[in-house]
């Protein structure tokens, strides 16, 4: 079945403070990744707005937006699925930090809010609060594609191995996190988290990072990365602007699921989620 | 407050299949660890039984059992708490993998069965079925100390993550884990799902092997480990048999949390254990 292996694009892209600038870069990566044959391609975190809470409501948009427009179009023209990195998403007077999602004919199948909202303080490295204006989620995101179900989440929501799990007890497998770690929490904690998830979860994990920008506000750790169920890497890339590429491949996700059946061997009667 | 600052040890030991030398070893090496200040010692799982279905029931012994009354009366003498590893526990006509609980008194504080048995099938790997000979256990295992809370389970256990947070969220702040990977599954879960659990629940860490022996039945990965609540390793070592130490500093858990509170950012509105 030629729905068993597809190919996924993650866009680690830079992002200046012009939000049309952003967009039409998206576009023309989103375009190459396409030509290149990716049939999934994401986006990073805000990757059209400086991550900062001063810039989050004044470049924050409805779902009738400019931006969740060229998303569309642009999906539909290169007949891909697009998960559309992350905007500050405007719903009445309420900021959230969003994923819009769409299908092969522009059609919108899902958006994920962020549910947790990242309010971190360590001493001689980041401080950051969302909270200060931003509003959090209330769902887990799963969407249909015609490949498998995939999990959508953002960021800090990684941290989180319960929701990663309901994903995938949903029958996500590939999960995609549009994220933006720092460069404190990044180099120690970015790769164990994600192979983790990919591993306990045995899904596909894709985390699209920006590219770092050491003149912005903020300075991403980059290091996009695909792995496999089995915890091992399929790509992997550094702090610069790119694109990479890996196979998502289903039957070798169901041949490890039947060789090490960890999601049969849950507990229910013991722990339930 | 002293009481924030303790010294534990793990034993990793060869097991031989003479039941009587490798309780003697374990005592001897109990004493080394407590001369060397340890306050909490950790055998390994099936610490004196070969690792192999068609010795379990013949090794098998009661909870007033030769073992039981042995590792209680060493940590009696020693005065410190002792995680007796693990051996198989004969109730009834039923056989669990069980790991005894002592404290300094030598009073058993607790026991925990393992839920999840090892039951895998990798293609040129590993193939196991512990369900064969044995019966899981019902319960999640979390000990009172002058220290902190302390969880205990077993091996496989660590694959299931829903597990290791209740142990966290009942309190535990050093989860403890006499365990046997193997030379398919070790090289490449074995650090990568330990640093995962102590980072996600933000606690300490520890995971206790056999030394590797290659005459033997089964090929222990060895590798023992403590990491502390940020990922970082504490103590690790390679295959071969050795005490390792490492501090357990609960003020340091305390500072994690405060800076990164992962624990207080859970929406169990939205996901519940």
């Amino acid at each position: 079945m030629k729905n068993d292996l597809l190919r996924l694009a993650l866009i680690q892209m830079k992002v200046s403070a012009d939000k049309e600038e952003n967009l039409k870069a998206a576009e023309d990566k989103i375009k190459m990744a396409a030509a290149a044959g990716a049939k999934i391609v994401a986006l990073p975190e805000m990757f059209s707005c400086p991550y900062s809470n001063a810039c989050f409501r004044d470049y924050a948009e409805g779902e009738d937006g400019e931006t969740v427009k060229r998303l569309s179009a642009i999906a539909r023209a290169q007949k891909i699925y697009l998960v559309g990195g992350t905007i500050p998403e405007l719903d009445g007077d309420r900021v959230y930090n969003t994923s819009f999602i769409f299908g092969k004919n522009g059609e919108l199948i899902g958006k994920h809010r962020k549910v947790h909202l990242f309010d971190i303080d360590i001493e001689g490295g980041i401080s950051f609060r969302e909270s200060d204006t931003l509003t959090a989620g209330e769902e887990i995101t799963v969407v249909e594609t015609e490949f498998c179900k995939v999990g959508v989440a953002i960021c800090y929501d990684v941290r989180f191995p319960e929701m990663m799990r309901i994903m995938a007890l949903r029958g996500a497998k590939l999960i995609i996190l549009p994220a933006a770690f720092n460069m404190t929490t990044g180099p120690v904690h970015w790769d164990l988290t994600m192979r983790a998830r990919a591993l306990d979860n045995q899904v596909y994990f894709a985390a699209v990072s920006p590219a770092r920008d050491m003149e912005g506000p903020y300075q991403a750790y980059g290091n996009s990365l695909i792995v496999n169920p089995w915890g091992d890497f399929v790509a992997h890339t550094d702090e610069s602007e790119g694109i990479i590429f890996g196979n998502i491949d289903l039957k070798k996700l169901e041949k490890i699921r039947n060789e090490l059946p960890l999601l049969k061997h849950r507990r229910e009667e013991i722990y339930k989620l």
